[in-house]
This record gives structure tokens, sequence and C-alpha cells, in this order.
């Protein structure tokens, strides 16, 4: 098959749109040059919009990981204490980088299982310099309580350093109302642009924190981003990924063209679609939510139903023309992933879940096509 | 004027052929598939041959500066000495990363100044981890002595990590014969692709340092490109900026079909041309040789002409279609630049010295045109 004809639903990278990659194949410019200045500014006006901030923000030549490293290893220094949520594999990364910058104190939920606010509490009383969020948790759907966080940093004088990877650009994020001290978020995701940069939002009260920590990382130094980053040079320290840049540039410019408003409806209205087809198809929700937790709005997680792995439903997909994901490391096999990031249309998820409808079948868990789709398709209707 | 018509001759990011960009507009893939891991296996296939070793080699997305944070930062921890050798900005960025991850013993030459082999004896003899060097002094337009500094290295035990950003790809490198322990190289320069990745080889020795190392920052962890990139997954550790390896791979295919030896014989007659050009326009090299040490075969840095500084010539130029660079901070104004890097043929750098020669005229500095062009075009003539 084509990779033309495939239709990507991954919690990212996500279809980019052909607009997008056109943008791409202009020629390289000097990247200290009024030239490359105007396109980044152009970027980080958009971007703060979206991160609904007037913070500084910065694009960085380096994936959502590199946004996160920026984020910790520039405010955290040998001794720190941060308060590392973790309730999936990207809450686990966070903590596994905060131990190489500052001193971890760890606040573990099974993965899937949602944030427990009094834990947090408890830890944070016991002092910290910053805490760590994975504000939408990839990799098991669910929509961690990012304004309840907000709140304990603020009360508790913590730096709140938050992973919007898969949420800004999709879901409402409100990076100020919050109290977001660094907000991060990856261009292949929701912003619906190639993979490769990540956008970081830095409060003051982050870059004061930031002037006492002597051993930052080089690359992801945030402080170094700064220093560059201010107008009217508007540069980054190092070489930027040009390319990546020209597409940011558009995909931002079609992100301002449908309106965040409307965005975030239309990812929250396919998202429900999904899950009330899965509903119906007798597939249960993977994440455990309590009252301040929610489903995803960008990718939805379900539990493999029985005698049919995750990977099956992966590989039978993958053999039809759909791209979807399985589980990572320890939910492997265990649980299915759809993600809806960027600019997935109703007839996208229609689609895949007359493809999933199929698979399910050929397995024998359902006996005929159609409930799910049709259920689906109520929820479009209505919106 | 329009992009497309100006003639970029800087020291990188080079002018990308239309036949490389086209190749970033094929839609995304899974970076976690076969398909991801052809392309990986592909490019670092050549590049192991452009590297001139067995030794494993990395993609890293992230710029040259990420590539050289990995090389220092995975291999050198808290206590470690390590001998950086700087006679240019980016040696100096060699000593202020090395100085973030271990102990610095500064082997500081003038910029555009020969390393001083003896010198570096006796630093080494004082016993150190690691040794810094970069082969290609883009700052200032010289070539170091890699394969002198690879034998100290080797008589000292201290593993040899070399900058080869402006080398590998235009000029000859010989990894393994050198010993160098660490290679980086950037995209954007001589292998003609656009800016945004690096590659990394890494030798045996090297990968049983950095077993040893506890806190090597977490983007740019070689042992974790390892743990992903060994065979046969052939993935990178994080999100891969997949277009700008499509791209790579194009660039790289160009390269086979060029051959290295020509290609490295093409730098070196181009980048002699301009020195005779220069020389006949009564303009001096900037950098200082010694035995051991020659001009750049990739960028050639010349002194500013009494009256007419560095950014004059570079504005002037840009006005008239060709980007060449001036100096880096402490050179700014005092040099000016002329890259030939990547896919640069004669007729590139015809026109350029053509221009170069009206911008000098019109400053009064040369009296009538065309002596630095004849000049130019003998040494092609006879190539």
């Amino acid at each position: 098959m084509d990779l033309e004809d495939t239709l990507l639903m991954m919690p990212g990278p996500v279809t980019v749109t052909p607009r997008v990659l056109r943008a791409m194949s202009k020629p390289m410019i000097n990247h200290r040059s009024a030239e490359f200045a105007g396109i980044y500014t152009d970027c980080r006006e958009i971007l703060s919009s979206i991160f609904q901030t007037k913070n500084d923000i910065f694009v960085l030549s380096g994936s959502g990981t590199a946004g996160m490293e920026a984020a910790v290893g520039s405010s955290v220094g040998s001794g720190d204490k941060v308060v590392a949520i973790e309730n999936g594999k990207f809450g686990e990364r966070f903590k596994d980088i905060a131990a190489i910058y500052g001193e971890v104190v760890p606040v573990v939920f099974e993965w899937g299982q949602p944030v427990n606010l009094e834990v947090v509490k408890e830890k944070l009383e016991e002092g910290a310099k910053a805490i760590t969020l994975v504000h939408n948790e990839t990799s098991a759907g669910i929509l961690n309580p990012a304004a309840e966080i907000g709140k304990l940093a603020k009360k508790h004088d913590a730096l709140f350093i938050m992973d919007g990877v898969t949420s800004l650009g999709g879901d409402d994020v409100k990076v100020d109302e919050w109290g977001v001290d660094i907000a991060v978020v990856g261009s292949q995701k929701c912003l619906a642009a190639p993979p490769g940069l990540s956008v970081v939002s830095v409060s003051e009260k982050a870059f004061e924190v930031m002037k006492d920590v002597t051993k930052r990382p080089y690359y992801n130094d945030l402080l170094a981003y700064k220093k560059s980053g201010d107008k009217p040079k508007a540069e980054t320290p190092y070489t930027p990924a040009i390319p990546l840049f020209y597409a940011l540039q558009e995909a931002l410019h079609i992100v301002k063209e449908e309106g965040m408003e409307a965005r975030i409806k239309r990812h929250r209205v396919l998202s429900e679609a999904i899950r009330a087809a899965v509903a119906e198809l007798n597939i249960e929700m993977f994440p455990q939510l309590n009252e301040y937790s929610h489903y995803s709005n960008t990718v939805s997680a379900m539990k493999a139903p029985t005698d049919v792995t995750g990977e099956d439903i992966k590989s039978d997909m993958k053999a039809r023309g759909v791209i979807i994901a399985g589980g990572q490391e320890r939910l492997k096999n265990k649980i299915f992933r759809i993600g809806c990031m960027g600019n997935v249309t109703g007839r996208d998820v229609l689609s895949t879940i007359q493809q999933l409808e199929i698979v399910l079948n050929k397995h024998g868990y359902i006996d005929r096509l159609g409930a799910g789709v049709e259920a689906a398709n109520r929820v479009l209707d209505r919106a």
C-alpha cells in the first residue's frame, strides 16, 4: 500500500496537509537574518494565543522530549526537590529527566489511574522547588487536572512545569489562568506540523529561578533561547531546523484560520464520537477517572478485547490502511489507541471506526457491522 | 529579491537542491515502523563510508551543537578532566559544553591561530579523560591537525572527541585511521541537507566509558541512541524529525552518486580557486598556519580590506544576491567568509568572485574587474 493511501490515526506524528508539506520546499535562508526573524516572530504570536499566555515563547529544534528536558534542566539544579507526578509513560519520562538535574520526589500512580490530589498536596507540603505534570497523558489516554495542580503549586510556591505536548493546539490549555510556569508542546501533535520542533512558554518567575541554576543543559537551555530570542533579534541560539519552521508557520496559519474555539470543539466532538462507538462495540475505555480527571480529547485509549491483543488490532488495521497505536511498554498488547489530533475530520473518524468493526468482526468479537459507526455518527450529527 | 534568486555561499545552511527539497513532501510515517527503520539504516550505511568508520552511527534530531553536547555529555562526568582545544568559536563551544559536564583543561589559542601540538601534549601528560578538537574551525577558516591529535590522544589514553561538523562530507575525514572515538557532523553543511539533524559516530571504547557516566543529558544521550538504534529495531529514542530524515537520505544518495573521492577533490579545487582569486585581489587570508595546519577546504576566511568592514562586504554582496558570512563575535567586521560546502559548482564560485570584485571596486579597493575571476578560473581549468 502506498504511503499516500494510509490514514494516520496515531497520537502523533499526525497527517501533515499538502499545504504544509509544500511550505518545506522553499530554499534555505540565513538563520541570522530578518527573513528568519519574521517567520519566528509570526509563529510566536500565533502560539501565544494557542497557549493563552503573555509569557515568552520559544521554538526549539528538538522533539517534545527536548522541550521537557529544557523545562526541567534549565530550572532545576543539584539538590532541588521536584515533585514528579506519574500516571503514564510521559509522567515517568519527566521523573527520569528530573532525576538527572535535581532530586526527585516521585508521586506515582499506576499508568491510566487518576491523579490523587491529596497525595500531591502532602508531597508539596514537604517543600519542593518544582512540580511536573503531564496534562494529557498520551500513553494512557487520560487528561490530568492541570488547573488544580496549578493552584497547589502556587500555594506552595513551586514552579509548575507542564507537558502539554498532546493537548496544546487541540484542547483547552490556559497557561496564564492555571499558573503554568513552563508549558511544552510538540509540533507533530495537535498543531499538525511535522515532528522535530517543540514550543516552550516560560514565565518571569521561571526565568528568575533559572538564573541561579549553573549546570543547565547546553542545547536545551531556555536562558540561551531567551538571550537569542529577545526582540528585535528574534533568533535561536543554534542553527534552527529551517524547513520545519516553514512548516510550523503554515500549520499555525491553518490553526488561526479555523480558530482555537472551533478547533477545540472539533477535537472534543471527534473523541466523543470514538468513545460512543467503542462503547457500542463493548470495548472498555482504559483510563480510570476521578472527579478531576477526564478522558483525553486528543487520544482515546481502549482496553484490548478478550482474546484479541492491542498489537493484533494495530496490525490488522495497518493492513487495512489505517495506522493506529498499540500500548507502550507495560501496556503493550493490553490497550490500543486511536489518535484524534490535528486536522482530523469526521469522515476520518467514521472510516476508522468502520475498519475497526471489520477487524473486530473478523476476530469474532462482534457479529455485525455498523453499530459503532451509527453511534459515532449520532455524536457528529448532534454537534 | 526572491529567495530562489539568491546564491547561498555561507558556511551553512547551504543550498538544498530541489530533488532533496521534494523528498520532504512525502507524508508522515510512524517512526516505530519498518518504513522508518529502512530509511535510517540506508542513511547510516552511506554515512559509514563518509566517516570512513566501522563504528556505530546515529542520526540525532538536533543541530551540530546537539551532537557536540551528546558527544561530551554522554562520556564525561563530574570531575573528569577534558582537554578542550580552542582556536575559534566552535572550539570555545566545546569548552563551554565540557565545563557543564566535567572539569575543563582549556588549551586556548587566539581565534585563527594554529594549534601548537607541544602545548596540547603537555596538558595531556597531566592526565585527561577526553580531548576535544574542532577539525574544521568554521569561524576562522582553519583546518586543525586531527590525525596528530588522534595520535596524542591514543598515547595518553584519552577519548578523542572531534567536531567534524563542516569537514565530514566535504573533506577527507578518516575516523578509524585517526582514532576518533566520537565524531560529529551537521546535516546542513557539506552533506547539503537542510539544517536540523546531526550525525555522530561512536567507538566501542567510547560506549564503555559512557556506561560509567550517570548524569548524561536526556535528549542527547548516546547510550539511549544506541539502545534504540541497534539492529534489528533501528529506531531513535524520541520522535525523529521525519521530513529531515527524508531529506538526509536523498542528500546522501547524491553524495554516493558523486563519490566521496570526487566530492573531496571538488571542495578542494573550489576553495583553492577562491584563495587564488582573493590573493590576486590583494585580500589576505585570515588564519595563520603552521606545519600541521591548513586553510579550510570548505570555508575561506579572509581579512576585511582596509576601510571596508566584513559586514560591509557581506551586506553589499547580499544586495547583489550572494549570501556570504561575516565574522562572528570578536571577529565581526574584521573578516568575511565564503562557504564552499555541499553541491557548490565552479560556476557558483566564479559568480561569487565576480560579485566580490564589483563590491571591492565600488569601495575603491580595486580599480578594474576580472583579475580575481581569471585567477580562480585558472585553478578550475587546471583541475
